[in-house]
């Protein structure tokens, strides 16, 4: 099975550097000289090519943005702004979807409403699919266009100076599909990370869990929040450079070089409210508009403003002639940078050795009954999908307590009992997971579903409060 | 004017050979090593070609095979996913926007709901026209796939090799265009056809009359229909090797040569419910799922399990990793195929003699009053087509009886009585059809029809019972 | 800045003739020699330029066109059908959309229902952009097309050769964009220009005033209209050779020459009803048909009809194996004619000297306050174009009166008087716009609207009536 990119850990460090040295090259050869981060003519890399996007929303600006990159690489492009219209509308699940067009093009480009839907795809296509942003889950491309956006404004030499960042997220940080991607991103990067929400639209809590969890996060404020401070931080995250640093960034209690963070600011990252995923568009009053006026602040002489886009009254018009406004370059490196990742990809340089899947290290749950994904918005809910997808977890925490991520759209679930089947018995005690037979186990989030379901309590389990 | 691929008798069996023959050779050049039935790579057959796809009903999968095997071989594409949106919605007629798309590409592929729309199309279009599927009548490129996937999957040397080949056709026999294409084609090629409609969807009167007319089918049984046997046999269609044999094969009284038919099954062609063609969904309960338990009869060991796609219940998951099922390699032949129908009938091979287009020799009848087609899905009765076709048919029986058939939609009609327009008589004997002048006659489907013009019985026609 | 294509006016007449020479070239190299008319074939022109259609309005033959012929030049196409169903529906400005396209395509090809949308386009991308169609402003490629079928289908030698042309635009001249664009194109080359419009569609009133102001147009008549004529002329237009004539052409009172104009016509441009516009379909009825009945006069044995198509039944298809029905030639030029213009914009042919953009030489005239473009179809209308389009006019006439056109939709507005702002008083003299200094001065449509804004009558005011 090939690589597919269907989140930004797809990609480890490494190969993020491989891919940022592959757009460096492409930039180096085919940029416009009036324009340098942008792209001019075509190359012959993909002649051999077919790339196909599958839009099951549409997106004018990300499908062409992946069309323009295989045009500039010279391949063929098939292109379907509007897949929902047919075959999901004839009741095809995705995965038959893939199993068709990978015998019409050799990489798949897949934009869907369902979260999880393009790790679908990739599970059963033979050719690269590519995820073009799958609900409110993921939209890895994204992100690596604003990590590369972020590598060439600032300077930098390789990703080791992304641990110098300090980066402002501002806006809508709780339905941002990119902004998710992206402060895991970051954090695994090690930048510090300021977290600028509307009021009411945070950072999720499972997001914040796995910065801390996944990434060694930690939470720090540099000063008590003050009314007067004309950044209203809602939280900073750090990533230790040693572990015994762990225990000197506590909350309201930050070292020396924390202090000055916020009056250091490298980048403002901008996002508006997703009134398409469920952001109540009222909410637009809150927003503080990042403008000139916002900018004249001395401090922010040398930032930069990123914004995904499209914009809708969050940034100034003021600003697109400011040389600190690199939106529109974010947007001209996103062509770069997907020509990079397809060369990496499709091994169009011939180095002989296309990247493989990679296999996840951690454990498996999977039983048809006890704890099912209730995300609404999971594939795993569809009823196209339903008839051959398993629901399966990934154990990403088995000590203290057990945590369970949904494969497909990555919601967390933490359990509260570990049944064994052939007994009947639930017992609160993680660590009866690691002792019950893998064949034998069953998972409940309640302990009422245990109970439910003809379970009893086991001497294990009331050994425990 | 050139050859257009309307219906599947656009192709002779000669040619047919030839198309296969070509596509054996593309495979053989551009087959995935690993996946021997799938393209890959691009040929520069195509380079000074641009293919444009014309889509008047929307279909992913359809116009994502031909517009990749234009880029396979080479070739520039021009695509409309949705052409209802727009020239349609302005009340163009199908001859003028083909008249003008001939400007624009070397080959128009055109999916329209009017049956008979691709007739229209072909009869004005100076560059071949290709139909993607018009309505409930035809799809022939599938069928042609479906023809190269038995030719492959069943290891036949040439097209000879069809007359030893037993095929299930299971499920909606009623509506599938797919269906009756195929039923034609395999029938010209002298196959055994068994059918296995699900009940009240049988394959229609119209099609079986065609079977045994113009193909000399003939309606066989190999034993009486039981209640026990598990597959519920319809009706078996079968060519004679020779006139001799016409009267041997009796429906209830088959020779032992098709008494094992039923346990010599070569392949299950499994369609699913046309539910946007007109099929009740309340059907899908009576079907029996083609899956890992039903394929476990022994007799089946090396059955091969075919579907056109998409399914949407019909058949199980549990056949996709069962080599038997080669559902999706029958849409990766699809590119195969119709990179070959398209090099061979845009001449890529520069033969120096492209397909011209085929006269058909059946004697034509045309009158503006008269009996007209009354299909109510016909393209000639469209109101932006009426104010220039002319409601043509074929004579395509004249003995005993005299039918027509609409030369759009080929829906066929038996004709009561011949009319003299000079005379304003007419008869009911099909005898008159020869004597009277073309230019004199008139043919209504009742008598009735003639009263009410005007018409009186003749000698002749009183002289008949 | 490069140059756009916004309005036909974008091109000088040498502009339009290079463009002319380059289609000719292309003719003569590419076309088709069963038709002349049509283009095989693709040359290598464009291979490193990609092309990106942006369709806010889906139509299918005019994106083809296009895509056509930048696939005829050998270059890339990214195709959006239906931009209107993305980008727009989030909320995004005109000027945000190409500022991320222009990084993905070397050119950007537009259709949006707003009027003036292409020049906000053509303001803000680093690329070129062609207006496919902007409301019912313009579609000047339509127009270079009919121009170019002229050209070719009248043998002519060089532009010169139009000021010997009398044209007849037959149909619904009150909403075609097409005829508006055609109709000045026409003046400025010096064509006669005979307007037949059906009852109650005639040619609006800016349009004919801008006939004379612009380009020296004057009306005539032939001869008084008589019920019995067949061809119901409601004005001529004619261009004197010399200022001297000017006073010669006068309505109702015209030279010999312009006498036997009806008995020569050479083009009859015909137009359907623009019903997507606003006219009323009931006006189908009052259409004379253009058909071979029409067209036996023996006056009109060498003329040609033209037609920019769809049709409707304004045009007889009848008259499509007359060699005088020109209208599918036309569609079919409309590839040349776009490849070469396509070559002439983006310097294929390098040259050096890819066209730059036109600076306007009127002087213009702009404040937040005071006269407003009150089209409701303008693009300056839009919520989305609000935040960052000033509303500004090109000043056309400052002598007995002043009339400012809008930059965007191009609508005209004459002014009642000039206000002084520092003084806080109007004048209603229009010589008060010359001596008052650019940034003090405010102009109104109406005095009640001066009068309304806090402004008195001035002194210079008073002394005229």
């Amino acid at each position: 099975m090939p690589r597919s990119i269907v989140t930004i850990d797809d990609l480890s460090n490494d190969e993020l550097e491989q891919v940022f040295v592959i757009a460096d090259d492409i930039l180096a050869r085919m940029a416009d000289p009036a324009r340098p981060y942008r792209i001019r003519g075509r190359a012959k890399l993909a002649e051999d090519q077919i790339l196909s996007t599958l839009f099951f929303e549409p997106s004018t600006r990300t499908r062409f943005s992946f069309e323009s990159a295989m045009e500039r690489l010279g391949g063929g492009v098939i292109s379907s702004p509007n897949s929902a219209a047919t075959s999901a509308a004839k009741g095809e699940s995705i995965a038959d979807t893939v199993r068709v067009v990978e015998n019409y093009a050799d990489v798949i480009v897949m934009r869907h409403p369902a979260e999880g839907a393009a790790r679908v795809a990739a599970d059963y296509a033979c050719v690269p699919v590519i995820n073009a942003g799958d609900g409110s889950h993921e939209h890895p491309t994204q992100t690596l266009c604003d990590l590369y956006t972020l590598h060439k404004e600032r300077g930098m030499k390789s990703l080791a100076d992304f641990s110098g960042l300090n980066i402002v997220l501002y806006g809508d940080l709780k339905h941002g599909r990119t902004v998710h991607s992206l402060v895991f991103a970051l954090a695994r990067l090690r930048a510090c990370i300021i977290l600028v929400p509307v009021k009411g639209l945070e950072l999720p809590e499972h997001v914040t869990r796995r910065l801390q969890r996944d990434y060694d996060c930690v939470a720090a404020m540099p000063e008590k929040p003050s009314p007067g401070r004309d950044l209203p931080v809602d939280m900073i995250y750090v990533t230790p450079k040693g572990p015994h640093q762990q225990t000197i960034y506590g909350f309201l209690d930050a070292p020396a070089e924390l202090k000055n963070v916020l009056s250091d600011i490298h980048v403002f990252y901008v996002t508006r409210l997703q009134t398409e995923r469920g952001t109540d568009a009222s909410g637009r009053g809150a927003y503080q508009k990042i403008d000139n006026e916002f900018m004249k602040k001395k401090s922010y002489k040398d930032s930069r403003v990123m914004h995904p886009l499209p914009r809708v009254g969050e940034l100034g018009y003021d600003l697109d002639d400011d040389p600190r406004g690199v939106y529109f370059k974010q947007a001209a490196y996103g062509v770069t940078v997907r020509m990079a990742l397809l060369t990496w990809l499709l091994d169009l340089t011939k180095t002989g050795t296309p990247p493989a899947a990679r296999e996840c290290e951690l454990p498996e749950y999977c039983h048809k009954d006890g704890i099912q994904c209730n995300n609404p918005a999971c594939v795993t809910r569809l009823a196209t999908e339903q008839q051959y997808i398993e629901k399966e977890f990934w154990i990403v925490e088995q000590k203290d307590s057990i945590v369970l991520r949904c494969m497909y759209c990555e919601y967390e679930y933490t359990i509260a009992c570990v049944g064994r089947v052939s007994k009947r018995e639930y017992s609160t005690d993680p660590a009866q997971l690691k002792v019950t037979p893998r064949n034998d186990r069953i998972l409940f989030a309640q302990v009422q579903d245990a109970v439910n379901a003809g379970y009893t309590s086991s001497a294990e389990s009331a050994a425990l409060p």
